[in-house]
């Protein structure tokens, strides 16, 4: 996702800890208890401008969302979205999916969201891919036994190998869908990507999976 | 796959002994002594009029393929297609999937094929779907430990299901193309339905799954 730069989203981002949480591996741990005030933990990982984890925070107040974003400038719009909305069970951090286990204790989280996830469709950047192992090997630690994650893409490739990496993983698919938007799910919360992909009638992948206890 | 009822079919399959074999719970644990030749045994679950089976046969002429399709006024057209052909590495067997287990031995089979399985799209008709669980029981007891499956279809319900009911058995999916003729696999023999869905513009899903040992 492109963003322009923004020399005030560092101060912007200090001035919202209600919605922001500037230091949140000092949470680690105690999630539930200091930040979502004893409700279950969802992560969003890679939040975007913030659409997907707002309508999810609206159909779920008893949730708590995490919403964790690695671009500054793009953050900001989620910020901004939330504000506005005014939900207080969404926190979004500004941090690296690599540093999950910094962030969160094992057994931690109770959900995890992939949307619309950056393909790294060369081989030699397998690694970088949220699905890769190494990412997988972090969401068994943070997640609860039996935990689920929840994955959405436009992009085949990386569904393709997604679905290939969790079965290697030991994880087990709860649902597939090769064709979200015909599913006419009403629960499902559109990210912005969705709605652009959708709109031009490509198909949206999602599956459902759940880690070995 | 609809055909044309044949009265002369049961006369014509009896007169092609060295392509059917009329008796095959009888070679049950001597398939690959008595039949194959000490070659591996690979079986295509429902070969309809036989245009896989016969180019693999050819593209492997050190494996012995099992083809084993229920309708009598089907098969015939692959016995046809195969006597025309003169390969001696193919056997046909007219018969039903639910008796697998009477017409081979545990761990007799190195590997298994679905092609363009029937998808039996309604709810109530789940059990008769080839990779509804008891179907994977049965192919999880003839195939070697570790044995693979390999399943083609154009069904979007069908392979999601599918994906669901593997991963669900224990299997790991190996591999997973939900547009095989992009892939442009050159070892991909078709079978009539892929010739025709796939000049459509159709996509033609495959997965390969490896049982547990």
């Amino acid at each position: 996702m492109r963003a322009r730069h923004k020399p005030w989203a560092d101060d912007y981002l200090k001035d919202n800890p209600d919605i922001v949480e500037l230091n949140p591996s000092e949470y680690k741990g105690n999630w539930q208890h200091l930040k979502s005030g004893d409700k279950p933990i969802h992560l969003e990982i890679g939040s975007g401008k913030g659409q997907f984890i707002e309508g999810m925070a609206n159909q779920h107040p008893d949730i708590h969302f995490v919403g964790m974003e690695v671009v500054k400038s793009i953050i900001v719009s989620a910020v901004e979205k939330v504000s506005e909305a005014g939900y207080s069970n969404i926190t979004l951090i500004n941090e690296n999916a690599q540093d999950l286990s910094e962030l969160f204790e094992d057994n931690e989280v109770d959900q995890i969201y992939l949307n619309f996830s950056d393909p790294w469709p060369k081989n030699r950047h397998e690694k970088r891919r949220l699905t890769y192992k190494t990412f997988l090997e972090q969401y068994y630690r943070i997640l609860k036994s039996n935990g689920e994650l929840v994955m959405k893409t436009d992009n085949k490739g990386l569904f393709e190998y997604s679905l290939e990496s969790f079965s290697q993983y030991g994880c087990i698919l709860e649902e597939v869908s090769l064709d979200l938007h015909q599913l006419q799910d009403p629960l499902n919360v559109m990210t912005e990507y969705e709605e652009k992909f959708s709109a031009k009638g490509q198909p949206i992948y999602r599956c459902r999976v759940r880690f070995p206890a």
